[in-house]
């Protein structure tokens, strides 16, 4: 099942109830995580969250609330004997300021700490396998700043076991049938695929997006994915506060949803000034009713 | 009242219940932060704990489970409008390592972050103000590192009110008398400071030494403090590993203790391989009766 695990969904102060940024996200039986805000390991820790599938982070941009928790993570996996090498995927300038502290913090790992350099106002692929691709969603903020696109990739048809009995199809033709193959029988017979198979499973779609400005340019990218997260720091009320500081109102975030015609929207990143954040959710679900208020160490499906 | 609230007492990797190092020392109506493990400004938050007489921090050594809550601390504080300066003392590679990442996410803040290099291998008065020192206590570890001595100065002698009325004392005469001076009546009596005062409560001292392997050489410098944090990293079992990594054992804790003849002691750094804390809180009472095991978010009198 595809997921987002929320370690932290604060803003950047963090409150009684919120820590900085970071979530797990699971697709096609992998995780990925995205930004590490200072505390994530020991979110994950106290969550009991294993990170064995976890090959590449992705940094939406250098605010401290987004990455801070970084040094600390890949400091602890070096203490529990992790070999596999980790991908993060950042703007630039994170290589810069991480290695010397890596250099003189974690001097005796055993795995490799890569950094693929991504260029945050372009939207491109910037991950992607057999099963899945990742790209980056340019957003408007004070720094350079991408939100990030998981997309499964068409998943195969479904081969139906009692044909498979019925014509007594070999193993190795079984690949090329999911491809959409016919099966010629061993007397000549055509078996056309569709009675051989049935119809996969749609691709699910998430889209990441923190921190941002109110920004329609997201619409197309972001179009009919199953779920969107995106950032709401403000308040209608606070809509100057939105706009100085280039984040978003519950309200803009709604009105993104609704735009993009998701299925649902999950908001976060809710300032430490808004006492009662019941009082954003209200405000976004009366743009776009499936809305859902993130909370801290909670995981939700795609 | 002097106390120390431990955020976190954790060793190297967090755990369900224990985050990394550090402390909040009350002394003299003053506070002073010792080690910033990550995670301590969430937790002061989630402690509701002000931070407002806070202008000392104070670091043992660069392991990053001493240090890794700095940046985010600091930028918090930026954040919440801080004015006042603040001084961290510690070895003077954390300055280099630390500014490059203070001007990179730190550029607006309306405060001075100060560094005082401090040398660990050395017993010195590192902070002194009219009411208490600081001094640091060299400690055996993998890398330079030292504990910190908290004294109170000799306190001021209490005036007695009554005696004020008596013999209708100025109250510019006040502090030379609280200094133990005679008091001359207008009549040309003299009046010891003895009938006018008594006698002021002990000087209190508290010594933290995390991290450090066993140091008999501790012994004369915390001889007799009214507290004592000692780390026990590992239990009796463990001192193979506590030789190797530069750690103690519970026990090596509570012979230090003995021999120091302190008035409690506080173990806390318990290593993640240690699954019941409790094991290692007997291992020390059986050497020195009054100990504490730390937990995070606590508050102890000193």
């Amino acid at each position: 099942m595809n997921n987002i695990t929320i370690l932290g969904c604060g803003s950047a102060k963090p409150t009684r109830t919120n820590t900085p940024s970071s979530q797990v996200v699971e697709m096609c039986d992998k995780q990925f995580l995205v930004d590490v805000g200072e505390g994530a390991q020991i979110t994950m820790r106290q969550m009991g969250l294993r990170t064995n599938r976890l090959d590449h982070i992705f940094i939406s941009h250098l605010h401290g609330d987004h990455c801070f928790g970084l040094l600390g993570l890949l400091s602890t996996w070096g203490m529990l004997g992790r070999t596999r090498s980790i991908t993060i995927h950042a703007f630039h300038d994170l290589q810069k300021l991480l290695k010397p502290l890596l250099d003189y913090f974690c001097q005796a790992m055993d795995y490799e700490v890569r950094f693929h350099d991504i260029n945050p106002a372009s939207h491109e692929v910037i991950y992607q396998d057999r099963t899945l691709t990742v790209s980056s969603l340019p957003l408007k903020h004070r720094v350079p700043c991408c939100g990030f696109l998981f997309e499964e990739r068409q998943r195969l048809r479904h081969i139906k076991k009692d044909m498979i009995d019925l014509y007594d199809i070999p193993l190795a033709r079984i690949p090329e049938i999911k491809e959409e193959a016919d099966f010629v029988c061993s007397d000549g017979r055509v078996i056309e695929n569709q009675y051989l198979t049935t119809e996969p499973k749609e691709p699910q779609r998430y889209a990441y997006c923190s921190d941002t400005a109110y920004n329609e340019r997201l619409i197309p990218w972001i179009e009919g994915v199953d779920c969107l997260y995106h950032e709401a720091t403000y308040t209608q009320e606070q809509e100057a506060s939105a706009k100085q500081y280039m984040h978003s109102t519950a309200r803009q975030a709604a009105q993104i949803a609704k735009m993009a015609n998701v299925g649902k929207l999950i908001i976060g990143h809710i300032s430490a000034r808004i006492k009662d954040q019941a009082l954003s959710l209200r405000e976004a679900q009366q743009v776009f009713a499936n809305t859902i208020l993130a909370q801290d160490k909670t995981c939700y499906q795609i």
